[in-house]
């Protein structure tokens, strides 16, 4: 592990991209999103991800040069293709129409065919809470699961964004400041790269995350990638869970389902995502803006009863989702940003092989 | 377990809302409802609820009377009050205007403040799906979870709905029938209601469902009654869903979390709910009313997709959320609805006590 300051990492991140074909305000946004999403502490879709991303490129699945285009429209909903550019700019351009109908409908939605890979799905939830905004969005992927009661991959981990804008009120926290709620989640109980992960440490998954080859529920990370049986979340339940995610974007989208998408890593590309995000101007409407300035917001009730629950380990207290994401976040400006030895050699011979290309 | 008749069902249920005070239109829909949760073969929620819905009506947790409000409004959203009147009253009221608002601006969101227990959270996903809206809705609960790390509860089990249209396409299974996606579930991975019915069956958990009085995962239904700590989905996965799903609907409706509920399920009212319809206007205006009709469904071929999964257990396919449903209906409709006698002799003992009051 070592520790990069985040302007150099989103500097040496925007050449890359540059140099993999991206036009240069695109990719400022682009290098922008990967290095917070290593300065938010998730190591497993920031610069890690950046060789599978250029291989995409180089391979073809991914044109640097599309941007996402309406295709179709009425009222507060749109369709949109993502023209297989890059899927995190096209998620955000996403995220922001989806904004842009929120404000005048109270609430909108763009359902987003034929993307890539968005890479950090929470992206685009603290986007829009940051911005004020309530929202939810999901992607579907690959098929990586197996739904529950077939004993190969036939769903995807389809992750599932929920954001909800909230100020801190306190001075001794900040007052003002944007800590908002986001919970960033995959239907499987741990992905692929969570489990390499275990593995490579050695160490038992705290919960059963799949089963093994004798179909028993495991806690053993290679037993699970052998048999590439990874458990949805409260097993039955997010099987149905990721299933009608998945047709939903489909159908909004009138792109591909899970089931339409290769299998292989290599040439995932095509997915279909949906964007929701509910107004503050509507929720202004409402008198919810004034309850806000007045300290009594719902949000910071609700986490304030949250915090207020007895932990079962004293000294560790429960958290909400996205609140280990701040301390991760002050942590990264304040001592570097964190990356893995290996993403960061990684990264490096990325850089070296663009120079000389 | 006895077999009654579907419209001798549904017309002594509507005898008994009426009794209770409720209005004889508003009785009859209550009555269709509650009888087509027990006909889908969701018998926790149908008839065998009706005793404690008395109880909050004799009690004034609810009042018969009480119809839903409009409060505020602002384009596709608005925020309605249940003003505490039956709840599977009000959030059918709320999802028909959903369902009007999407008509209008593509997507329509009701946020319901301040009314009651919902009964059977699928419910209204039926009623959406089977008007050809896809839909979203959930609702709040009375704590009955305890957070992820915490040893008491916390956090609702807040059930989520999620619907997708779809229309049988092949002449065999009844071409144009609306057989639609439904996904019902609640965060927590068995119901207090399911881990009774295990007890009392003697029957160990297929899963492990909470924890034991040692702070030990268990599939022992009675020792997770004894130590009231039910296992959220997916353990911290859905402990943060059902976090952020209490916050956005408090917040929404400008109603109550979870957390300002009482944990006594004798004074559970006052939930916040949120109802969110996608118009099939939109997707006609997006040509996918006429892909429906081609044959070529988004939904048909994801069912179809999911259905080819290889099954675990040979003669056991994978099923999509609802199908089960569809097959306990018409199994109702051929042999009677199936009601367990402990439900079916309290509804006796409730028609009598109200007919001799």
């Amino acid at each position: 592990m070592r520790r990069v300051e985040f302007a150099e990492l989103q500097g040496r991140i925007e050449l890359v991209l540059l140099a993999l074909g991206i036009a240069p305000a695109r990719a400022a946004l682009g290098a922008k999103l990967i290095a917070e999403t290593d300065r938010d502490g998730v190591r497993t879709h920031g610069v890690a991800r950046l060789p599978r991303f250029a291989q995409w490129i180089q391979s073809g699945m991914i044109d640097p040069r599309a941007g996402p285009e309406k295709v179709a429209g009425f009222g507060a909903i749109e369709r949109w293709t993502g023209r297989r550019g890059p899927g995190n700019l096209a998620a955000y351009s996403a995220m922001q129409r989806a904004m842009e109908l929120a404000r005048e409908h109270g609430l909108g939605c763009v359902a987003l065919a034929d993307t890539s890979h968005w890479m950090r799905a929470g992206t685009y939830g603290w986007q829009a809470a940051d911005a004020g905004f309530a929202a939810l969005c999901w992607s579907n992927t690959l098929p990586n699961m197996p739904p529950w009661g077939a004993g190969s991959a036939a769903l995807g981990n389809n992750p599932l964004v929920i954001a909800v804008p909230r100020r801190v009120l306190s001075p001794g926290e900040g007052a003002g400041r944007s800590a908002p709620i986001v919970l960033d989640m995959a239907m499987s109980q741990f992905s692929y790269g969570a489990l390499a992960s275990y593995r490579a440490r050695g160490e038992a998954l705290p919960v059963p995350g799949g089963y093994n080859e004798y179909g028993r529920l495991t806690t053993d990370a290679a037993a699970i990638e052998r048999s590439q049986r990874a458990l949805p979340i409260g097993y039955w339940k997010g099987s149905g869970l990721a299933f009608v995610l998945d047709v939903l974007a489909a159908m909004l989208s009138g792109g591909l389902a899970t089931h339409d998408l290769s299998p292989d890593p290599l040439k995932e590309v095509g997915q279909s995502q949906v964007f929701l995000a509910i107004a503050p101007s509507s929720v202004e409407t409402m008198e919810e803006l004034s309850r806000f300035a007045q300290g009594a917001s719902v949000a910071q009730r609700a986490v304030d009863a949250l915090h207020a629950a007895k932990p079962i380990h004293s000294g560790e207290p429960v958290r909400y989702p996205g609140e280990g994401t701040l301390r991760s976040r002050e942590e990264s400006l304040l001592r570097g940003v964190a990356v893995e030895d290996e993403a960061w050699e990684a990264f490096v011979k990325l850089e070296l092989e663009l120079s000389h290309a």
